[in-house]
């Protein structure tokens, strides 16, 4: 099945709102097994939009057109998709009255221009909104079926759950032709996304009927594995097939699956150890707790964490000796040893971290540039260890990187420790 | 000029992704006085690329195209261009020379895969990429330009202010007919987008000239300002009067313009008060140090935060005294004070913040249900203050909403004091 997005409204050519409806159709339709073949945002403009319904219309089996339904005078795409078929726009008599009641409803009645929304294409079906006044549209044009939605977030995914998606489901059903998928998104820290595709390139030919692809959204990288079929069963089974011999090839790199968040997954890997976790941060500023606390359920194992932007505080909360900080500097090897070990101290946690580096622009020394960056894992049993790491970048990136080095010292840790009897 | 945009990639069209690039580049564009025609995307297909190229090119005098540029299987865009133009994709000497140079800074060479991203349409016009390997490619696609960018935001962005909007300013300022624009974004917090909305309405009809716009960027909301004449003095003349009377409308709620963000202006307003700040966090997690610290030269102002996510360290760090946490708990008034003067006077700050709430979805009580959050500001010479608000929404909500309430206390605080003789 052949789908495409329509999205009007001026706010999405000019930059004043991202388009996330379609995101989430598309992330559903997915589940279905349809991956959407274009989405096409125009403005405000009637020949554009009308146009591109006769576009899309043509390619497609199924178009969803989101946007232009209300009452106000840029509203006018279901006068495009009439002009589109070469119908007239007709009052219908029902949407009227649920107009009616919704405005009764708050002891009010509508104004003329919330009348306007009851006029529909000639030969169209108008389903009742639940959550607004404009009506989900359903037409044919050509042999497109087409449905106009609001492009209100809200009545967008009330009326694609409640009516869309419940009729695309119902077509794919009936179709004999249809293909089957299964998705597994992997998710890797730590490994250059053209390593990954060196690594991945020599199973596409052992796995025919799979789909790879790569995604970056630094720190991390994912990759996409999609398995096509003709049934259910088949498209799972060469899923699972490539995704053993995947698992194997990314080891320890791997760290979750699908919607699995990194900080989560730290989070999980802690508590199934019994252990805790404390955080002395420098450069990255609170960007750690921050990310380990987003998680639901955090307090259990994130006992505490300290941004420790000046010396005094170093010392303060963390212990650092001051001729530590006076004879090696704050962003060096020793400093961010004794930030580890001292938090973890002051916490009486399982595990101290710790960062300290010039996250810039300003900073560095030609030792130690903007972009260096000390990060350390204080553990009971083993020496206190400290890597040095150097990332380009802007500030925000190098922090980025830094908290998630520093994340992955620990989890790694915790992998190798449950990996030994 | 007619613009339009191609955003290709699997990512873009199976939800996996939202597509922010194309509102960075129409928000931009517009600030031109150009408003995009169409945004199409389409997934790694390479016919619904090769099409949506052509048809692009027959439609736009310039065509933006992102993503497909790497070095991995599903990156094929150029090809796509090359057949779309009819030419042979070759090995660019100069790209070569990049590649080469970019991984020899990292003591690396190129991989094959990696070579892959010297290989251009014949005719084209390599530009080097100063944050990544693939650079931008600019070719003739019948009467249009097209630019071929990156996805990866960072890389998309500096190509784009760097090379692709300088050409299409020059451009544009070749032409006659142009129609010059100015633009103000009022960025407040505090007052919801449809009071702002209701506050704006009836200075329509004495700004003819003016386009008003919204835009919510939680916690914020934005007022959009664009000023449309056929000079650029006319244009800013007619802009600075509108927003004269919005600056008087929006009062201490209007925080700063344009690309200010909300942390840097809080920083900027303490450093001009000679002040400094400790922050000590319960439900944000490390949220506020963070945000603050995100901004660079914030060392200056900000001393410390204290993560601190049990009642042991409320009492080590920030001081709360036990009986406190015993009589009140954790989540109360008397903690959050105690915490703000605690803070304060660890770090020996100006000022101290605190936060401590259910950010949920767990924990809450009868009389502070999850989403109640107790906000405190210790100053000198004043009595330490704390705010309770409840706030709807999910965990990652609360935790913004507080973050900002908190924040606002001490903005107010020092607006209120600087106004003071």
């Amino acid at each position: 099945m052949r789908v495409e997005l329509l999205c009007t409204g001026d706010e999405l050519v000019t930059g004043l709102i991202t388009d996330t409806n379609s995101t989430y159709l598309e992330a559903r339709l997915f589940d279905l097994g349809v991956k959407v073949e274009r989405v096409v945002l125009v403005g405000d403009v009637r020949p554009d939009i009308t146009q591109a319904l006769k576009e899309a219309a043509s390619r497609a089996d199924v178009v969803v057109v989101s946007g232009g339904l209300g009452p106000t005078a840029d509203d006018f795409t279901l006068e495009c998709a009439a002009e589109a078929a070469g119908v007239p726009l007709e009052e219908d008599a029902q949407v009227l009255d649920w107009l009616h009641l919704r405005y009764a409803a708050r002891g009010l009645s509508p104004n003329p221009s919330a009348l306007r929304m009851a006029r529909v294409p000639r030969g169209s079906e108008p389903v009742r909104n639940p959550e607004g006044s404009a009506p989900l549209v359903v037409m044919k044009l050509g042999g497109a079926q087409l449905f106009f939605l609001p492009g209100v977030p809200r009545e967008f995914k009330a009326l694609l759950e409640g009516e869309v998606l419940p009729r695309i489901r119902a077509t794919l059903d009936a179709r004999p032709e249809r293909t089957y998928r299964a998705f597994r998104l992997l998710r890797t820290v730590g490994i250059p996304e053209s390593e990954l595709d060196m690594a991945v390139a020599p199973m596409g030919p052992r796995h025919p009927r799979i789909v790879f692809g790569f995604r970056t959204h630094a720190p991390e990288n994912h990759l996409k594995l999609m398995a096509e079929a003709s049934s259910q069963s088949e498209a799972d089974a060469a899923l699972a097939a490539v995704e053993v011999e995947c698992r194997q090839m990314l080891g320890t790199k791997l760290f979750g699956v699908d919607s699995e968040s990194y900080a989560a997954v730290v989070l999980e890997t802690l508590r199934r150890a019994g252990a805790t976790l404390a955080v002395a941060e420098s450069c990255t500023g609170g960007l750690i707790a921050q990310q380990l606390t987003a998680v639901p359920g955090s307090s259990e194992v994130f006992i505490g964490g300290a941004v420790v932007y000046s010396e005094k505080m170093k010392s303060a909360w963390v212990g650092v000796p001051p001729d530590v900080l006076a004879r090696h500097t704050a962003v060096s090897r020793e400093t961010a040893e004794a930030m580890a070990e001292g938090v973890r101290d002051a916490c009486g946690t399982t595990y101290g971290l710790s960062v300290t580096g010039y996250a810039g622009p300003g900073g560095g020394t030609p030792e130690d540039p903007v972009g260096t960056v000390y990060c350390a894992l204080s553990a009971p049993g083993v020496p206190t260890r400290c890597e040095r790491i150097s990332v380009t970048g802007d500030r925000d990136r190098v922090r980025l990187f830094a908290a998630s080095h520093t994340l992955e010292m620990l989890r790694q840790h915790l992998l190798a420790a449950s990996a030994t009897p």
